[in-house]
């Protein structure tokens, strides 16, 4: 998938070169070994020029030289395979491979003969490619290296901005946003800080992303419009991620023809609408020409939807589907839809179905350009979830898996939560089927053509991107897992560390990459320890959804209950005696969730109802269990706080700001151990077996 | 009290006749009575002019006639006491009564030989006579009347509104409103729509009230400027109430010699500052010469106060005191001061101690012009507590004691709700003392010089004026109850059925009589049975305080909890093995709440912590008295709205309004009884002994 041409193909890029920004992970000093040496870039193609404008800024900071052809004697060549040609070193890379590379954003690396050699057969996977080198550094140009074969293993990697043109009265600049305001947007218009839009698609080019959603899939008022009138703010933010090989897509109402059309009706199967979204769309296309295509939140939480007119959701995502397939476009539609004016009293009805419910039945019915995005878990991106049951069944759909980088649920950025521990079990979800497939498998597709992944962004206009420093390590992560899901999380730390802290520290972070596994590896672990037992999710304040609040949803529309009593927890969701959610889940889950026996303890109140004496595999009763774990949280948090006061990350400020972070973490912390273990006490009678104080 | 001069003396005063607004307890028809006949008004003074004016407009709309001097024979003399000599009637009561009528603000009334008199010794009091005589309709030309003596019990009768000028982000246009917008601001300045605020003087000047305060008691950064460079706006509400008697005060910010003044400090006792309080005092004096004077937030839930330099609230309240004293003016200050960042885990720490603890040291230190206004409980206007014991324990400070006519924690006037039963019982507790003192006599003062009643208002921009049609009902009530405490509530409530409906239907409002009083007269502790049992506040969802949530506040900083746990629920607050809060109050009453044997059951769980299995004094458990009282009701909630589909008030629309927010109100009510019963059949495991479903 070679980005079509640029709206200004021949224009110099300029690398953005921010200051009042943390530059995150790419410090200048990660330019420094391709920067020192003799630099080679061959080839033509809108990308080509933002590697050779990369790898020119990068030796002109670090002594190297940027070649202006293949006569000379480069340390490092990147080439188009087109252009291999050129050079020696390039010509015999790719003899080697039979003459081709590796296809769509794809590189070949090897070493021979001192030189470094990146071979591409776009321009997109040359610049994969260097970041490639950058990421390997001095490493890169050391003895021989075998040629390597990368190519993501999906094609579609993007982050959603829930961000708002206008601030929204209650959810703000940025819904769900914990890093300042919107990066694209401010008070009813476009920033205009382009360099930072720039720079961000650097970074985001860095880990493998290739496409941004610029606005909230609640589309108000004002952002429905930049479907039309204001799609001009738009192509302005396309202009600057092109360079980095992003797409831009944009969330749509689906109620588009009625509210900007002036249609009666938004019916997809009226044919004033299939030929407004068509005529909008080829509208669309003549301002962004590489414009990626509509994410849509249809029939959920107040948005509107097909259901309105009897319509399925495969009829609704179809129209745009067909709008945007001329111009290879594609729709992400949202499986997130659920009945969120529920009866708390009625126990029949469960939400972690609806997915499916709705979806299922729809397999095969979808076009080839519609994605269906499904969240990674039938609920909404708690702490702990199972993964959605949608995923392992509809085998003839193009899904999605959707994440959560923004960690609205896991400590909104004041808490460390590095949570690619998290993805990584989701991804690696699995087996089912003849076929022994994953979560992984399904968004990758059989050949990269899967719907991909997909993940809610947690970028703002703060200075370090993501609120909390820390946090950029859940977007680096994410990346690099959409770009590929075999990749370890502690590795992914390591990258992101050297990356990060490396050149400051004059390219070894040294004690401090200790202290930050120590803080990050098991942080999402510990904070499921201090907030959410066993599985039970939605035990925070509703609104703002921070901070504990045992019994904030759960006499509420919203359908997340935790059923506490003073006898026992959980929701029973077997086949035997509950809502018979585990029936949608493929053999041999359906039965192991179904069991009490099998069902894994960490999920054990997702799935059943259990009395507080109920024993776990470790021996401990649920209660104890309880006040273990929320003691426990709390103490490992208490000592990441200890740690980092020794820590020297070569950035006093950064220092300060992550300390300052982890003292509201630990007094967040207590005060969810606190509440926690008081209402378990309260309502089981049950003291702690080590006498600790529960107030 | 006679009102001084007005900035317009000599103006013919225009009485508001507004279309588009509900005419509440005027409508044209109560002036018949008067109107049909020759009405002679003697005397000079600032509201005769407006009494004139009343007779005058009743008089041509009704076919009776205003005469111009004495010689008539008129049906009706309203006649201050420097003129009764110009007509005999007026002249033979006067002098019947040793020649002076009744003193500020008060009148007489009489009949004789066909002629109904009316004589007061200042202006207010024949304003206050002319309102009686519309009470009395045609009673009051009826037969013989012995002179009877009316004067307000107190002469500080005051509605505070929580109105902002700029629409704050949480709390809106106005704190606490129910009622759509402000009368007096909109959007950040003045509405403009002087002729609804003088129709809202006009219509408390027939209930009595004499003082509004026209901004919020937390003081914003527009609103502070009210008493400087905005204070033109404060003037032109002023000459819109002026005409009936009403004079404005002033919400001001403690911290204004800072804000407004660019002093360095607002201590209380720094010479610049006091300096600054008499100079713009003085100011505000000289735009406002019956200016009434300030009211003061400080040191509570964020405002600023005298804490931060070391100083009393003594100290802070008589700064501002002695500022008003050359003006006669008054500072309300309020004794709602308590440590709203509570720890939950502290259970020595105990809110309703607060402004006693506050405050009682203080008794005598406070000038004469220094009106501490403190709530009626101890907590925050919960449908049920105890009498705030600060009202009992500073017999040398002038004391107002605050109701809430807005519905914050009542229903929001989504509910119907009639508060003057509430009301009565806070205004009747007692005796205390050697003297057998109520809450009454303390806010009324030995002869009516006490710091009297103030109330939060529940006015808004809504056509009913108060949202719910209904809960016009609490603002009449209130301000007769402030002119005379001894007044019965159902006998209120007639006086505003009989002023609001009976002209419609023709003299007799009938079968909505009792339909009203059905509805209305218990409808506070209808209320009380389907929210919060025993005494129990807080129940409600944070924020917004509408509908249930039952640990909504049990673990936040606002010292707002019941402690249930499966045993038991309910706060210790005794001497014996509590917070010692029982001893705040004066014998018998630190008897009587300290003992569960005699402490009344309405307040059990205020006072005491008990097992659900305690028994009341009905022989009901407390935990089954949760569950009937919770079904009961919800049952009295649906027989009022069946009631109510059968009346007729003679409105279409109005009678359709209260039907939609019955429906509200039963949905309500059933989640209330829902959710209390399921949080305490969940915690307490014991059924319902009637076997009635709790979900």
């Amino acid at each position: 998938m070679d980005q079509p041409s640029s709206s200004r193909p021949e224009e110099h890029v300029s690398i953005p070169d921010l200051t009042g920004v943390h530059p995150a992970w790419l410090p200048p000093g990660v330019f420094r070994a391709i920067g020192a040496r003799r630099v080679l870039v061959l080839g033509d193609g809108p990308l080509t020029g933002t590697v050779r404008a990369e790898a020119e800024q990068a030796c002109a900071r670090h002594g190297g030289a940027l070649e202006q052809d293949g006569t000379g004697s480069p340390d490092l060549v990147l080439a188009l395979s087109a252009a291999a040609g050129q050079t020696p070193a390039a010509r015999e890379l790719l003899a080697g491979q039979g003459g081709s590379a590796v296809g769509e954003e794809g590189y070949l690396l090897a070493r021979r003969d001192g030189v470094t050699v990146v071979l591409a057969d776009d321009s997109a996977g040359l610049l994969y490619g260097l970041f490639h080198v950058v990421r390997l550094g001095e490493e890169a140009f050391t003895g021989e290296r075998p040629a390597e074969r990368h190519r993501p293993a999906a094609r579609r990697r993007m982050l959603d901005h829930w961000d708002n043109i206008d601030v929204h009265p209650v959810m703000g600049q940025v819904e769900r946003g914990y890093s300042g305001g919107s990066i694209f947007w401010r008070d009813g218009g476009p920033r205009g800080d382009l360099a930072r839009v720039r720079a961000y698609a650097r970074l985001l080019a860095a880990t493998g992303v290739n496409a941004v959603t610029v606005n909230n899939v609640n589309v108000h008022a004002t952002e429905s419009r930049l479907l039309t009138d204001r799609l001009g703010d738009v192509a302005a933010i396309a202009d600057e991620v092109r360079p980095y090989g992003i797409r831009v897509h944009l969330s749509v109402s689906f109620a588009s023809p009625i509210r900007l059309g002036g249609l009666p009706t938004a019916d997809p199967l009226d044919e004033r609408v299939r030929e407004w979204w068509a005529r909008t769309t080829e509208q669309v296309y003549a301002a962004i020409p590489d414009f990626g295509g509509y994410v849509v939140k249809a029939d959920s939480e107040g948005q509107p939807g097909p259901f309105a007119y009897g319509r399925s959701h495969a009829d609704g995502a179809n129209t745009l589907a067909d709008a945007l397939a001329p111009f290879g476009g594609v729709v992400h539609w949202r499986a997130f839809v659920y009945n969120h004016r529920q009866d708390w009293r009625d126990r029949s009805t469960d939400r972690a179905r609806a997915a499916y419910d709705h979806f299922a039945p729809l397999d095969g019915r979808f076009r080839d350009n519609a994605i269906l995005q499904v969240k990674h878990g039938p609920m909404d991106f708690q702490t702990r979830e199972p993964v959605s049951p949608v995923i392992a069944a509809m085998p003839s759909t193009r899904l999605a898996v959707e994440l959560q980088v923004t960690q609205e649920y896991t400590g909104q950025q004041r808490h460390v939560c590095y949570l690619a521990p998290m993805w990584k079990e989701v991804l690696g979800f699995g087996p089912w089927g003849a076929d022994g497939r994953t979560v992984a498998d399904v968004a990758t597709g059989a050949s990269g053509d899967g719907g991909g992944l997909v993940a809610v962004s947690n970028v703002g206009d703060d200075f370090y991107w993501t609120g909390h420093p820390l946090a950029q390590a859940n977007l680096y992560a994410f990346g690099r897992l959409a770009w590929d899901p075999r990749l370890e999380p502690a590795a992914l730390l390591d990258e992101w560390i050297d990356l990060t802290f490396a050149p400051a520290a004059g390219g070894d972070p040294g004690p401090l990459r200790r202290t930050l596994h120590a803080l990050m590896d098991g942080s999402w672990r510990t904070y499921e320890r201090y907030t959410a037992p066993l599985g039970v999710g939605f035990m925070v304040r509703p609104g703002h959804h921070y901070g504990p609040d045992v019994d904030g949803y759960e006499y509420t529309p919203w359908g997340t209950y935790h059923f506490a009593d003073r006898d026992g927890a959980g929701v029973d969701r077997t086949r035997a005696s509950g809502t018979g959610f585990t029936g949608q889940y493929p053999r041999p889950w359906s039965e192991v969730y179904e069991s009490l026996g099998t069902c894994p303890d960490e999920l054990l109140l997702f799935f059943h109802h259990v009395p507080y004496g109920h024993v776990l595999r470790d021996g401990a009763t649920v209660i104890q269990h309880i006040y273990d774990t929320h003691f426990a949280g709390v103490e490992e948090v208490a000592e990441s706080r200890r740690l980092w006061e020794r820590a020297d990350p070569g950035d006093p400020a950064l220092h300060a700001r992550v300390k300052e972070l982890l003292d509201e973490q630990l007094r967040c912390a207590e005060e969810w151990r606190d509440q926690v273990n008081a209402y378990f006490f309260r309502r089981s009678g049950v003291p702690d077996a080590r006498g600790r104080r529960i107030p």
